[in-house]
């Protein structure tokens, strides 16, 4: 391709119109980035749940037309004046968990959100003008919404620079996509807000992506007893290649499965995850944790109408509940160090890529998610 | 008094027959300890709002007859044949966080709960054999339950030895007394559980004996805002007096009090706790902490019937809640420390007693809790 510096692209993208309707696979015009800000050209992305949600519109803003996708990987193609830490040609990985490095949030350590992402969730416009966007449809000139700030189904993407981490320049494209999302949030939330650890018992709840990669962080730190739970056998054996020790099929048992896991681990489990998003599993997962020290991390995301119901005494012996975006990564600045695991080898990405799929049929790999059978689905761009 | 080693003491005891009924103030026996057993001379106690919360019958159990009280100190009368630390004359605080010191959890450092205590709280029998109690009646020789273990609305009271923290003899039993519950769960909120810092940010709702614990362990830590919030002016400028920088009344504002702090403190504070054990309240003193990092804790006892609601997005950017009893203090190793501080005056045991009365006057000292004026009654169990 031509040198595009300073131009408006003409790229294919996928466009959500409306909730539930089948994505516009169609071509868009993608701006060249201002001072703060970088274009990505996408060369693989995957669909995660959360794309899902939002297609739904789950969420409580319903923000259309919008180029969703917050998985994927590229090449810097241009970059804004001001950027110093990319250049084009780099290996990027765009993240929604931006990293701005300046605010007071992203120079301390007690917490991975910045004020950029802080405005770029609900907005859809990008944050260095708190104004436009740099989609626009051809037809008409009309402004196409910025989802978590990366959109990340378009061949070509402009984001702020908080949003791109450089990542290692051996990084297979083609699998480190998987990073964007799903992976960091359930390895992060293993590694960095609960810090399990040799010995721990732990159970998961949902084996979807995100349970998945908890199960893996959590067989990498040696953790004893690993207990996935689910109702479903596919995905519970599936469950075992990433390292349950044990399954449990909530199908199977008539009293309630938290107390089944309290008589398997002696009074509970160390940790627990629930990665299902449901109010009754989600107390299922913290009361199946240990009431002495027990600790509950809550990664579904919860439809907006739903509440979760609970005593307190069930905190009161020293449990704690906790959550968390993005498993506790800095995206910028953290992340190239679970890319750089990964190429070690301590993260085995391959065996979450069920699936392949030319861009073109991205409508395809989103119904694919839908049927379980899928646990990630890479997408070429260029095919 | 002659020596009663070995014999069944008739003593004064303050004795609930049924819920809200004005406990009955009489002689009752007590009986010798067993091999592991300790029988203590009570020489100050208070009364505690847990107290009010059995007596009035809010538990699920409603055990009766039964000599509560769990806030006292006093003077080891004798001691069963296995007993090693602690002997006869040594000034001792009763703990219903007692801690066997043999089992796994006590000697895990992740939590103070203690086994043994895992079977008192509800049997009201002895856990030696599990089957008994030391007190009768006299008129009958009928049982009269024990009460969280410790029973010290007694002139005499024998319990197992994990119930006993032998302390400092330089201590003031008239002032140490009110390290039994509420001081201890307040202060070690913040100093263990919640681990605040010099110049946290902090919101304590609820200004009773527990939440001006918490006021002054904070203060002692150096935190630069101690926001007191509670529905009474009088005990917000109490409040003062034990360390808050800033009051609010929730009556002086249309909209809700969470909103009202995080804008005073720039999106939340550090750690919130929640000291009224009303679900609103709980729920108030979550979302007034900050999203990302904010710790709260509830130490409010709620009522079983009720429940808290909330949504997970709630905890979604990285809050945490937790909870815990005994402010994590292990009751035999721990307590003695805090004895020490108190000694020490780090933390000053005077101004959180407002009232005195005689034992016999048991009943009046009950009502004065409920009257909102009182914060501890220390009652005098000789005069």
């Amino acid at each position: 391709m031509a040198d595009m510096t300073g131009k408006v692209i003409t790229c294919k993208a996928g466009v959500a119109y409306e909730p539930n309707k089948p994505l516009s696979f169609e071509d868009i015009h993608c701006a060249p980035p201002h001072p703060t800000e970088v274009r990505v050209k996408i060369t693989n992305a995957c669909i995660c749940q959360s794309d899902l949600y939002f297609w739904k519109g789950k969420d409580t803003q319903k923000l259309f037309p919008r180029i969703m996708g917050h998985e994927g990987a590229g090449i810097c193609e241009s970059i804004g004046a001001q950027i110093k830490h990319i250049k084009p040609g780099d290996k990027c990985i765009p993240v929604w968990q931006c990293e701005c490095t300046k605010c007071p949030k992203c120079k301390s350590n007690k917490t991975n959100i910045c004020d950029t992402f802080m405005f770029n969730w609900g907005s859809g416009l990008m944050p260095s003008d708190k104004a436009t966007t740099r989609f626009t449809r051809i037809e008409d000139g009309k402004p196409i919404y910025h989802f978590f700030g990366i959109s990340v189904f378009s061949q070509y993407s402009t984001m702020d620079e908080a949003c791109i981490a450089k990542i290692n320049a051996k990084a297979d494209l083609t699998k480190v996509c998987l990073l964007g999302c799903g992976i960091p949030t359930g390895v992060g939330s293993a590694w960095n807000i609960c810090k399990v650890h040799s010995g721990s018992t732990v159970a998961v709840f949902g084996l979807g992506t995100i349970g998945l990669a908890v199960v893996e962080a959590c067989k990498v730190s040696g953790c004893s007893k690993i207990i996935g739970v689910a109702r479903d056998d596919g995905k519970l054996e599936r469950g075992m290649d990433f390292g349950l020790t044990h399954t449990l099929n909530t199908k199977s048992y008539d009293k309630p499965i938290e107390e089944v896991i309290r008589t398997m681990t002696n009074g509970g489990v160390d940790y627990s995850f629930d990665c299902t998003g449901d109010p009754g599993v989600i107390s299922s997962a913290l009361e199946c944790c240990v009431e002495w020290g027990g600790v509950s991390c809550i990664l579904g995301l919860v439809e907006s109408s739903q509440r979760v119901s609970f005593h307190p005494a069930a905190l009161l012996w020293g449990r704690t509940w906790t959550s968390g975006l993005f498993g506790g990564y800095k995206g910028r600045s953290q992340l190239p160090e679970l890319v750089d695991q990964c190429i070690a080898g301590r993260i085995n990405l391959d065996h979450y890529i069920t699936h392949k799929l030319p861009f073109s049929k991205i409508q395809e790999a989103f119904d694919l998610l839908n049927t379980g059978g899928c646990i990630r689905c890479v997408m070429d761009y260029e095919s």
